[in-house]
């Protein structure tokens, strides 16, 4: 509501309804949809199959006014009234836009486009991951400039409503870390690798003819998009300003079929898990393949799905699943932050929301720790020869270090004078861990590179 | 933000900081505690404990006023500043007081301060799952009639934002069904019950013992309290009237050692279900033991644990698990509502938010189905003479019914003459199931009560 020169009303922002219980003649919220992929494509046919439930949880139509893209879609059977174009500059100028949702990914010229319309006082829905982890920094502070809002819930483990649990539904605890299967590209392949004891190379070749993986897998395999979303939940669980660069991130391409057996028999799953921890010493950013025991119940989200366990100070451990991608779940993200921008409309002075945009009014300067400085616990594979001794030399270097071992697993012979040894730590910071596995590595009888991959009980 | 007669700024809302980009000498939101037990304490002691973060996020300090409680608690260690009462009826007439934390329980006097308290435009936190489910009509239109919120994140599983989720977080969705573990105490029962092959009354009496269940367990074990919870998240999932009457409740006193057996047997677990389901003619709202496939991450949640899973339109399962009970994660729930309204107090004209209390502007009158118009699954047990015909007789009664057969496994003879008979049937309207079962049940050959447990895939 705004107070006019001559005292009467307007009603442009609808919130007399709320004040005065009045019927007022309220315009619907007016989107331009910048993208008509997998994900545009599917908020637009849910706005339209949900557009009587929406509305009677707002009170208020929303209107597709405008559709940014470079190939028309006869297909989607748009209405006439939708203006289609390429010129996604001019679209997000245009004063019949109030809300811009940012379906097309990759940083330009998203980047740009986002930023002029936030100028022409557009609030913006994002799905792109990779431009707020890269970019956010930038974009949230030209959003306070500009007194409009960026909303992101599609950018994190699709839909799965998990940046709002995070900025709102834990407001009230401090939040201790976070882990996250977050890709579920990664996940589909780690899950049929255990499931179907498969390699991971025939299980990529699948995940790619199903359409779950890129041509160039790059981005899911090796944990970059995983970075991605990591960046996004730490800055939220911590107010911590986005620093993707600063994220330790190691793929899943070097996890064996063997380890994940060996792995299952010490009754643990092998998980590439997004971790962020707040310590002493500061906050640990890291993907990474992570051992977990199998009874945790994010042991057992399996296939695409994703899911998070967030451990906070008073509610303890909660997780949150469901699906992290696909047009429909993705769509769903988009379009419940369109329905929170329709409510700010409707009850806030100026639409840009009452939440801050990564969950704190004040961010902190916590540092990120380097990978040496981060704490966590280890599978460890040797292969070995078979040699009285060899043992003893091995656990005598760990218990030097100061590593303490929590099982010790020997291996049915693989090759003539083999013998997989399995060493399962408690935590120990890496820089250790990396000075007994050069030790170790250097002893005359280990054969081959020594296999390292980390190990959480999440149960703290 | 308030535009006074002389065209000066009132800062009393706060919002311009937002709006103008000014440090403002804002006032803290001041909270008024009614009850100081498990509840109470918890709130009293994360708002101390987590002041910093609190304040991080919200900008705002938070300050406790008023408690009110007919013990004084000095453990408590409450600041001087803070007015101890008895007379809850004049602590929320107070003016310095804006919200009302309601964490005494029961519905009287509850219900008179809560509407006395709203009179006086107080903002309303509470976890009182019974008064909402049996007042909540009367109270809801009471705060719009005083452009007050009720705010009630902890009424509903405890800690985890499931409210919040569902009203906002999958406000995209056309909301199908929901299935909740709802009741922490039921939880632990037949968790035991099965990973040990324990009796119902002798966990029940260790779950007394440990504080989970009350000296009077009537609430927890009949499926009452459970039935108050899945009120509120029916009403907010499809946007009905609360309608606590109209729950079908099934307690799990008649839940057996035996059953939790052949349910497990056949790959099925037993977990005592609030469900609230859409369907074309009407709502179905139900509280009953009910088994469901073990390899569904809802049925591998143990113990006190919470957990619901939520089916939607756009965005397929999703499934939100945590402490569903205990002073933190309640407390967590509380605090997160106080931030909430913190927020809106900032930045919304009267602070009575942007979401509507029950999810939707407009709610729906949608019938609520009788317990005979309800469709489920079924799992059946008959004990019956070992005699020729008699699995033919009772499957020709199920096929004449229309019940179609899933599995049947007969169990080894467990008295001189009589064998168990397990049946598992596909989803049928109980009417029909209730037929059958009166047929079946006056077989001369049938020995002792039928049972039948409802059953759910859960898939769909």
């Amino acid at each position: 509501m705004t107070l006019e020169s001559g005292g009467f009303f307007s009603y442009d922002l609808g919130s007399c309804k709320k004040l005065f219980n009045l019927e007022c003649d309220v315009k619907p919220v007016r989107l331009a949809i910048l993208g008509l992929g997998t994900v545009g494509g599917g908020a637009l046919k849910l706005l339209k199959e949900n557009a009587a439930e929406i509305k009677r949880r707002t009170g208020r139509e929303i209107e597709i006014t405008h559709v940014g893209t470079r190939r028309p879609r006869p297909d989607l059977d748009l209405p006439e009234s939708v203006k289609q174009s390429a010129d996604l500059m001019d679209i997000v100028r245009q004063p019949d836009v109030d809300v811009v949702v940012e379906v097309m990914g990759g940083i330009h010229p998203a980047y740009e486009v986002i930023m002029e319309a936030m100028k022409h006082g557009k609030h913006i829905v994002t799905a792109n991951k990779a431009l707020l982890a890269e970019h956010g920094n930038e974009l949230f502070k030209a959003a306070e400039d500009n007194a409009v809002q960026i909303a992101y819930e599609a950018a994190v483990a699709g839909g799965i409503p998990i940046i709002k649990v995070i900025r709102e539904g834990l407001a009230a605890n401090k939040i201790e870390w976070l882990a996250g299967i977050i890709n579920g590209t990664g996940n589909f392949i780690l899950s049929e690798m255990r499931e179907k004891g498969r390699a991971f190379e025939d299980v990529l070749k699948e995940a790619q003819e199903l359409g779950y993986a890129e041509a160039d897998p790059t981005f899911d395999v090796e944990g970059i998009d995983a970075a991605h979303k990591l960046t996004i939940l730490a800055s939220c669980a911590f107010g911590i300003p986005l620093q993707f660069d600063k994220v330790f991130t190691e793929g899943i391409g070097k996890v064996t079929a063997q380890d994940v057996k060996y792995a299952e028999d010490l009754g643990f799953r092998i998980k590439h898990l997004g971790i962020a921890r707040r310590t002493d010493a500061g906050i640990e950013l890291r993907v990474h393949p992570t051992l977990i025991p199998d009874d945790q119940l994010i042991a057992n989200v399996n296939g695409v799905k994703n899911a998070v366990l967030v451990q906070a100070n008073a509610v303890g451990p909660t997780l949150y699943y469901g699906a992290g991608a696909g047009a429909g779940p993705t769509a769903s993200a988009v379009v419940a932050d369109v329905v929170d921008i329709v409510r700010d409309i409707i009850y806030t002075e100026d639409g840009a929301g009452t939440i801050p945009q990564l969950a704190f009014e004040a961010l902190s300067d916590l540092p990120i720790l380097s990978r040496e400085q981060m704490t966590t616990g280890y599978y460890i594979r040797i292969n070995a020869e078979d040699q009285m001794g060899v043992l003893a030399d091995v656990t005598t270097i760990l218990s030097r270090a100061g590593i303490s071992i929590d099982a010790i697993m020997q291996q049915p012979r693989l090759s003539k004078d083999l013998i997989p040894i399995v060493i399962l730590t408690d935590p120990i910071v890496e820089s250790k861990m990396d000075a007994a596995l050069s030790q170790i590595q250097a002893l005359p009888v280990i054969h081959g590179e020594i296999v390292r991959i980390r190990l959480e009980s999440l149960d703290n």
